[in-house]
């Protein structure tokens, strides 16, 4: 089983290693990174680069393909060869992921039309414009597309594909190899629950978080 | 403030990507991926490498450090230039910290003696070997030394860490930037929840899992 992620210049890298870590543990897994072009690319900040060890080219029937978000997705969803490739591998997966911002990308090649999605607690507005359905939940499954919130939403995702792909026994022992017994230290991971105030810095912040 | 994050042959992505996730996110924050020779370093998968900016040499004097686990951290226990490295920079950091058996490293590095230390579930009773007391928390803390546990803990730890860096206010801020509202599929996540038969299993590979 090929699991393909796709790297592109100022993706988060949260976004792409939390499902990595989960699903690279699945019996008789493959996982590449991909990009347009193969080598390091790098990510938002700018402090670190991963390598994708195969261009798209090189990818091209993975049967789980992961999409990750951050302030490079605009950019990426203005790339004709990309959005032709996310095109042409959907057509055969067994599922097609997303993480972030990465459902914008999925929709922006015109894959979510008509299909619930999620999406960065930010971005979700975004939704509509490729024709997808915003559903503020973690993680989001509409036939065999399936979309994560913000960022760390990644690792839910994975344990999410790992049980359907390899069953409920296998994803809680990954999960147990992980120890993913999160303790976050504070109850700020949603909009519903941080202060209000850092809600609306960080709305304030949109442009730069998410890109463009 | 430089925070430097080791790799090593065969560490564990997670355990270095959440730190650096949140932690990268810090204002005023310069972190540095950093390993006894610059480049890719792979990681415990073979699927996948990070890119080290700098050798360790280029960076004496990190005012954070963060050690991942990985089943190649007996190896790089075996590393007398890198333990050298670490109690050179560890005399100078604000502090020092450890995910999964990134805290064993520490350990034989002689930076752990007598202090209170946690590490991967499966890694905790190493931990004496190196003069370190095991605690079996998800962040333990003991002076300047920050240690978590497996993989995941990594998130957890860099949340911790900012909010005594730049306060509540800010790491709250970087949690729903992160949008860390875990939802795990499973209650499976540590020893003490998991199904007894997947501890005992995991405990089985426990040489494959940690390394050597």
């Amino acid at each position: 089983m090929q699991i393909a992620v796709l790297l592109y210049d100022r993706f988060t890298a949260l976004d792409a290693v939390g499902p990595y870590e989960v699903l690279s543990r699945l019996p008789g897994a493959e996982v590449v990174f991909t990009a347009v072009q193969a080598g390091p690319v790098r990510t938002e900040t700018g402090f670190l680069s991963l390598v994708a060890e195969a261009s798209t080219a090189e990818v091209p029937a993975p049967d789980v393909l992961v999409v990750p978000g951050g302030p490079g997705q605009p950019a990426a969803s203005a790339d004709p060869e990309l959005l032709r490739w996310l095109r042409e591998v959907d057509a055969g997966t067994v599922w097609t992921a997303s993480v972030c911002t990465g459902s914008l990308l999925l929709a922006d090649a015109g894959l979510l039309a008509g299909r619930r999605a999620t999406s960065h607690w930010l971005g979700l507005d975004r939704l509509p414009a490729g024709g997808a359905v915003p559903v503020a939940e973690r993680v989001v499954t509409d036939g065999r597309y399936v979309t994560a919130a913000g960022v760390s939403a990644g690792i839910d995702l994975g344990l999410w594909l790992a049980a359907r792909l390899a069953g409920e026994r296998t994803a809680q022992a990954i999960q147990l190899g992980i120890e993913y017994d999160p303790a976050p230290l504070f109850d700020a991971g949603s909009p519903a629950s941080a202060p209000p105030e850092l809600v609306a810095a960080l709305r304030a912040r949109r442009a730069e978080l998410l890109g463009a």
